[in-house]
């Protein structure tokens, strides 16, 4: 079995979205794994000064880039969902406790799932009770394990990681030292984890 | 003749580099054209406070990002070219002139050719000159022409047009009403002109 590609995510990354509904696929057709990495890419943001909300234009285009990426497909959702994310920490300290049992993929693509679909705000109720039940977790036990400071000194280590590899977006793909940002770059994530390169021969 | 994609671009985007050396394949395999488009997407960069070379992670991501796509291609180049641009908007209003004269396509990928290529800066000497003998233009003539008020004024209704569209990146496609942010979505583009649909049946 070869290693893991790194996958960096913060759950309320719009773009995420893309790859938490499709990265299995890359898994089945490829044979290989991800290692689901939770991080606040907002800290990052904030950090550099790159707040997306004080840019509409470049807003706007996301949401339409978004819509038009995803139209048809498996990850096809209704109308824009809440945006940004008023609890954005507390969903990501959930995917940090899940990382650490097992759970953290199935719960984020839970919270993804009712967040773009059902326009439940991922990291608010009933999206955090919903999703952690669905995925055979106890709320009341995992909540009080993501606002543990254990968790939050787990969760500020991944972003200091995540910023020393110089990762500043999300979702950031991550293998053999190269980062990859962006749902767009999966493809080139993979290839480059299979070949060391994106040429095509 | 279907209408063209627009494509707006500025000289000193590094991404787009990679659209003037592949976009004429797009042409020749599908039967579409793009209207060359030089707007200045600094005034709009800095307009929403976005310099990426205040970004230093963003900076050193992107020239990685560009390596690698160009590596093995047409695009290849052999070492990171000067960046940015000190004499950016002259670089442009050249466009603008060989837009109106109908030799801008030609200036253009002579320019990056020799900026990527050969490392001599867009918008300076050696490069200028170069570029415009070696499509057939009088570089005096063109100088001229390049910082008069009228040419001023066609690169400042470019940009403003760009901006009213929703523009705020280059390279940037538009076609039927939907704008495709980024080298990346010439191909999203170059679909949606033909289908007006990104989905796959």
């Amino acid at each position: 079995m070869t290693s893991p590609i790194d996958f960096w995510f913060s759950i309320g990354s719009p773009y995420t979205y893309l790859s938490v509904m499709r990265i299995d696929r890359f898994e089945d057709l490829h044979g290989i794994t991800f290692r689901w990495r939770p991080f606040s890419v907002r800290a990052i943001m904030i950090e550099m000064d790159n707040i997306p909300s004080r840019k509409p234009a470049k807003l706007a285009y996301m949401w339409r880039d978004i819509e038009r990426r995803a139209a048809g497909s498996l990850c096809d959702f209704p109308r824009r969902p809440p945006y940004p994310l008023q609890n954005f920490d507390l969903a990501n300290r959930i995917a940090v406790v899940g990382a650490a049992e097992g759970w953290c993929e199935d719960y984020v693509r839970a919270t993804y799932a009712r967040w773009f679909g059902l326009c439940e705000e991922a990291g608010c109720e009933p999206n955090v009770s919903a999703s952690l039940k669905e995925v055979g977790q106890d709320p009341a036990r995992v909540l009080a394990l993501a606002q543990s400071d254990e968790t939050g000194r787990a969760y500020a280590a991944a972003t200091a990681e995540a910023k020393s590899l110089g990762i500043f977006g999300a979702p950031t793909f991550v293998t053999g030292g190269e980062i990859f940002w962006g749902d767009d770059r999966l493809e080139d994530a993979v290839r480059w984890h299979g070949k060391g390169t994106l040429v095509r021969r």
